[in-house]
């Protein structure tokens, strides 16, 4: 997707470097990270300068292969699965990032060419992937629909396209007339400086409203379908999805509203029976206390923008598959229910 | 209530001046506004150096009594007249306003000497009500309640006490053990910034959160009561509250947790059937797009904290009736329906 009409990706790896988009600093700044060993990499996805369910996953199988290049053939063994480890560790709740690690580890058990094989392919396939979650997303939408989205599950999520706003992308190129209204997502606003700032890059339609604002929009007639992504998605269709979106889903079914979740097959777990038992990141009570932003032309950051008292930040929420009307995979749309999702042969 | 252990209240009138706590620089800095005019009365609601329901009401009440002194006698009527219509387009919701605005209009009409009379009545009053506010509500609350509440409708939204935290302070001087989930409630922050600062004050726990995360808090069962306060309630008991407000209050639903609106009965406005009637203030969108704060040990603002597009922003949203468990008011707490209001004579 593009930046100011110049075509880019979140992540791209050539010359034995992992080229990433530092997200911190969009859209404030556009600066790409060299990142020429695996620990970079993994600094990064800890920094959240990569984050979205795809792009982790794909930043996490790239730091897994540049880990298997770097390791010393004495200690090979021991090096890949302490790296491994280490990069597992980064965000808790990331389904993508397990997936995508533990098949580059696999092959690094082979060799680092393997590995590097892997993960490049991998990083392809989220790629692919993401365009037909584009396509079979795009029937749900009609000429003239006002879409909610929810956080940042856009191309800078992802590789390219997105999950949540690849239909919305796919239904712009053909034709369709659409509008999203985009929350702003506290506390780190990927709504407001990520999403907003794809969707300016693409021409599309756009509000950003506070999070308090979208149940009056639905009152009020002004949205008629929500799209978010996912995080990790149990096997009864639960769906872990960055804070809020569990009170965005209630409101949709308040409002009967269609609530929609669009995610690759990697964000499913199989082992986790239900979403009880999706472990949540919890994060600094800073990300609320604190904020940064452009003052006076230079990027600031640390501004203290609250009392200040003790604050609960847990990253993400449980949506129960009761109040989700499907799921937009790369296979086609399933019920968020353990019977559909084996009829898609996911299970 | 206090501040540094320091008895407070949000508006006074002495030696023919309005002192007024401005309530934009709190919690970084204490400043107190000398308005000797109603002009600058009033420009203190509009720029929201005071702000909440009953806060509003009282500068209301004393910017026309100002208003009332400060006029000509010759085109006295005139006068209080045009000022009268100024103060009330201050801010389009507040129903406290106009009631307190009216009456002392009222009394303007006989001298400015009843209209000051009326305003410092009508002050007082305020202050008086929320204290019984304060003693009905408290009976709602237990021992070990965890309590959430939405933006400030603490003492600073009112003279004293407050709305809805006025009967978490009567709970906590009774020596009940509580807990309070303070939304931070964006686009402003009174919660993050005045009731977590409010509480703090009072020596009561409390833990501020997202907007978008007392879902999830319900969810987990840490949440078991909400109280917030109301800017206008109709004939039907719909409530107009900062926006968000209907958000928690279809998730306390979802959840079966009580949910209560706190308000005097200056709050209610009987020419408005339902909700529907309710004029809903829209503000301007920088309120989303930028930010202040405190930035190595200085208050700055105007800080860009999005992609600057455009953006929605109303600042209150109506909760029907049929969410609504109860509305404590100075009188007892009433059913949120025509048919109970009428019960307790305040039909």
């Amino acid at each position: 997707m593009k930046i100011n009409n110049k075509y880019y990706k979140t992540i791209w790896y050539s010359a034995n470097t992992c080229f990433i988009l530092d997200q911190t600093l969009l859209p404030f700044r556009l600066e790409i990270i060299e990142s020429k060993t695996w620990r970079t990499t993994k600094d990064a996805i800890i920094k959240m300068q990569i984050r979205g369910a795809g792009a982790i996953g794909a930043a996490g199988a790239l730091a897994m292969a540049q880990a298997a290049i770097e390791a010393d053939p004495k200690y090979y063994q021991k090096y890949i699965e302490s790296a491994k480890n280490e990069i597992l560790l980064t965000r808790p709740t990331a389904q993508n990032l397990f997936d995508c690690v533990e098949k580059v580890y696999k092959s690094a058990l082979n060799s680092p060419k393997d590995a590097m094989n892997k993960a490049l392919e991998i990083v392809n396939k989220i790629e692919a992937d993401a365009y037909k979650i584009a396509k079979f997303g795009a029937k749900l939408i009609n000429d003239g629909d006002a879409i909610l989205t929810h956080c940042n599950a856009g191309w800078l999520a992802f590789v390219d396209w997105g999950s949540a706003l690849a239909p919305i992308y796919f239904a712009a190129q053909e034709g369709k007339k659409i509008s999203v209204f985009v929350d702003e997502t506290r506390p780190r606003l990927q709504g407001s400086r990520l999403t907003a700032f794809e969707l300016a890059n693409e021409n599309i339609a756009h509000t950003v409203i506070c999070d308090n604002a979208a149940a009056t929009l639905m009152a009020e007639y002004k949205i008629n379908l929500v799209i978010t992504g996912a995080d990790r998605i149990a096997a009864n269709g639960d769906t872990a999805n960055k804070i809020g979106t569990l009170e965005k889903a209630i409101c949709a079914k308040y409002f009967d509203i269609p609530f929609y979740i669009a995610a690759n097959l990697s964000t499913f777990d199989f082992t986790c029976l239900s979403g009880k038992s999706i472990p949540i990141e919890q994060r600094s009570p800073d990300e609320i206390n604190f904020i940064d932003g452009i003052w006076k032309g230079e990027y600031i950051s640390d501004i203290l923008i609250s009392a200040n008292s003790p604050a609960f930040n847990p990253s993400f929420d449980i949506t129960t598959n009761n109040l989700i009307s499907g799921i937009i995979t790369e296979m086609g749309i399933c019920e968020a229910s353990a019977l559909k999702l084996k009829e898609l042969n996911i299970g």
